[in-house]
């Protein structure tokens, strides 16, 4: 038995993207009970040359579609990273959520060892399509999914590893 | 096309520790660079109620070595949790790396929607197989590597996500 490249990584996407969409509502809720600006958050980082908050929820969207594009052979949507606020943000993960939602199983068929291109400004990177799922949009993605919850946890936000992981099905 | 369970599994918990672990060695010399002690990364934590390093690193150790064992119905080692300096930290994750490499991807063979069951204080969760992987086993273990690598880079350590990233195979 086993799992198609869709299984492997839109499920993923989307199970995660729920999850962290929640999280983005209880750390605006958190700001709101304590009266300062939930837009506090979007330029939070951890180290001044780190990318800030806002960019760790754009790289997240963006490595989920464009996995789904390339992997089905589409052409992703352009996102034109312009959200300045936490509701702007929410709207971008929702966003991604409806964009994943759109694909089916069958898109995704074809040769797992098939070569897919990341463009790069210096040079280009080509992955069999297994290796790009788990070793790049898989990785990529729970990077930005995880940095963006450190960042909420470190400012102080009451929310936990559940709330991460989300509530996963049970048999 | 397909993965496997193995397939979806131990090659990106294998690629990941040993980005992890040349990440721990970029952070000891860092600290000898500057003639600190590297060890004071042990316990450094993102939020007073989060869990430190240490913990984090032991964390995404159980949880690739739980994966196994538990997809190949086997016993895991009991590994002791009692590094305390990040030399301990490097052998932690480089016992977890031997411990993997033993798996073969027939071990892994059988239904994927079989139960997984993990027992926690509270209650027991029961996953299908594949649920398991990606949405409890991978989703656990980016999200401890990825707060490590966070807390590194809070701490001052030059790395970047191309560290984290590891060398991925190309075509």
């Amino acid at each position: 038995m086993s799992l198609s490249l869709y299984d492997a990584s839109i499920p993923t996407f989307l199970h995660s993207l729920r999850a962290l969409k929640a999280i983005l509502e209880k750390a605006v809720a958190h700001a709101e009970a304590r009266k300062f600006d939930p837009n506090v958050f979007v330029s939070m980082r951890l180290y001044p040359d780190m990318l800030p908050f806002a960019r760790q929820i754009q790289i997240a969207s963006d490595s989920a579609k464009g996995a789904a594009a390339r992997l089905s052979g589409t052409e992703p949507p352009k996102f034109e990273d312009n959200e300045t606020t936490m509701a702007d943000l929410i709207a971008r993960v929702t966003k991604t959520i409806d964009y994943l939602e759109g694909f089916k199983p069958e898109q995704f068929a074809g040769d797992d060892n098939r070569v897919i291109t990341i463009k790069t400004p210096r040079i280009n990177l080509n992955f069999t399509a297994v290796n790009f799922v788990r070793h790049w949009a898989l990785a990529n993605f729970f990077f930005h999914t995880t940095t963006a919850y450190a960042l909420l946890r470190h400012g102080g936000v009451e929310i936990g590893k559940q709330d991460y992981l989300g509530p996963v099905p049970q048999v």
